[in-house]
């Protein structure tokens, strides 16, 4: 006779478990309260199957905060491709390196530990093979406690050039696949065999732009250090935008300060569909 | 018998006006509670004036507060020059223009407004023939109401190229003077003559760089679209800077969101003292 208060539409399918209606149904549950309808066309028809076993549905509490919460899953449903995010360190003047390359650490501690977080809930982290040759670095989650399990996002390096076999990416750390190819098509079909909800784009101007350029992402995380070079390397690099008509403008919905004496910006940007 | 508090150490010379510590005393008041001490050499002694009235004096309520608003004042002061707010309007990507010269607007209308409060705030605004050539602004402050009377900045242009007699900075809506040099410190020297407080740097990459450069500013105010345009203009221009040890770190302070819908941010910073 309980109450069941649920995020997600009660599923109908026979998937990895049994159709949530019927444990529902079997449970005795009187009254079940969801925030989302499933988008997902097979597994549809839960509520109804709900409703036509005398249980009183309501649908609808929370339901824009629950759809943001699970964008990253919804959002790989409607657009059938993984929920895209794009993270980019630079400083304000949107530069990722000084003239000379330098590059290492433009933001501060407490923004990497940050991006760990972010790395943490995605479940695969991308990269070029520039910047596993410029930068070495590592991709894993770091510091970061998960509940129950320990989660390693799989690391993707994007790109024909061959890297050291003694690169930190290819160490024993976490799983890594290199796509032989520099085609974004390459990483979706890869998403689509593993079933990724999320994948989270650590890369350098060259790959981050052409992502931003096909417009293929969903959401961008741009960490800014409150420091100017002036010259050097632009992170947006070429998005083929010549006036200003053109610009790519994205959604701001948070803007965060980390840290305490050494303030970094955390900026939340979501794509703008057109 | 009456408590004074007072945000300055009142002062013992004779100024526009006849000594604080004077009036105080002739009023009767028994005890003066002030936050900063007057830096003003030619002002101070208010203290032990009022002490040896048998005035109960305390001092440094709410001090680094007082000291925060009244930054423009006591840095003018202390530096022996006026207190210099850099204004920066760019596209997330630390761009002023697009690739083909087009640059209105990049922020919003809400940016805009706030920076015309921004503006009514400063003793005078500051731009480079460049920009009164490129864009011709009329950088005065609209729909702004101040208290009492109406405040109009003095508008200056730095540089040597002519200007269209019919240029909007040159209307009747407040004084304009054109100091025919890029120099910085004959703008210095303007401010010292006219006993400016702070002026507001509202001018193209070039000169704001330029102030950038030589580390004369005290802060910036850098409002951001959330839009990303590639390749174009950028705000920082030519830092001198090469490596990324050279950067140009700057304290920041606050991050705010402007606007409902089309939002902008502006980021308010200090300048970092090496």
């Amino acid at each position: 006779g309980a109450t069941l208060f649920v995020t997600l539409e009660p599923c109908n399918h026979m998937g990895k478990t049994p159709p949530c209606s019927e444990a529902i149904i079997a449970a005795g549950i009187k009254k079940v309260i969801f925030a989302v309808s499933d988008p997902n066309p097979i597994a549809q028809g839960g509520v109804k199957k709900l409703i036509d076993a005398g249980i009183i549905v309501e649908q609808g509490l929370l339901q824009d905060e629950v759809s943001f919460t699970n964008r990253a899953w919804l959002g790989k449903i409607n657009n059938s491709r993984p929920y895209i995010t794009i993270k980019i360190a630079a400083s304000l003047d949107g530069k990722v390196a000084a003239l000379d390359g330098s590059s290492k650490w433009i933001t501060s501690e407490i923004s990497r530990s940050d991006v760990a977080i972010l790395r943490s809930q995605c479940d695969a982290i991308v990269t070029g093979t520039g910047t596993v040759l410029a930068d070495n670095p590592s991709l894993t989650v770091r510091n970061v406690e998960r509940e129950n399990f320990e989660f390693r996002p799989v690391r993707v390096i994007l790109g024909k050039r061959e890297i050291p076999i003694d690169s930190k990416i290819l160490d024993k750390s976490a799983e890594t696949i290199q796509i032989n190819d520099s085609d974004l098509g390459a990483l979706i079909e890869l998403a689509k065999e593993r079933s990724w909800n999320q994948v989270l784009i650590e890369a350098g101007p060259t790959l981050s732009s052409a992502f931003l350029k096909a417009g293929l992402f969903d959401e961008v995380f741009l960490y800014q250090a409150p420091t100017l070079l002036g010259s050097g390397l632009d992170f947006a690099g070429n998005l083929g935008i010549e006036s200003l008509n053109q610009r790519l403008d994205l959604e701001l919905i948070a803007a965060d300060l980390l840290g305490n004496k050494d303030k970094n910006l955390r900026l939340h940007l979501l794509a703008v569909s057109k």
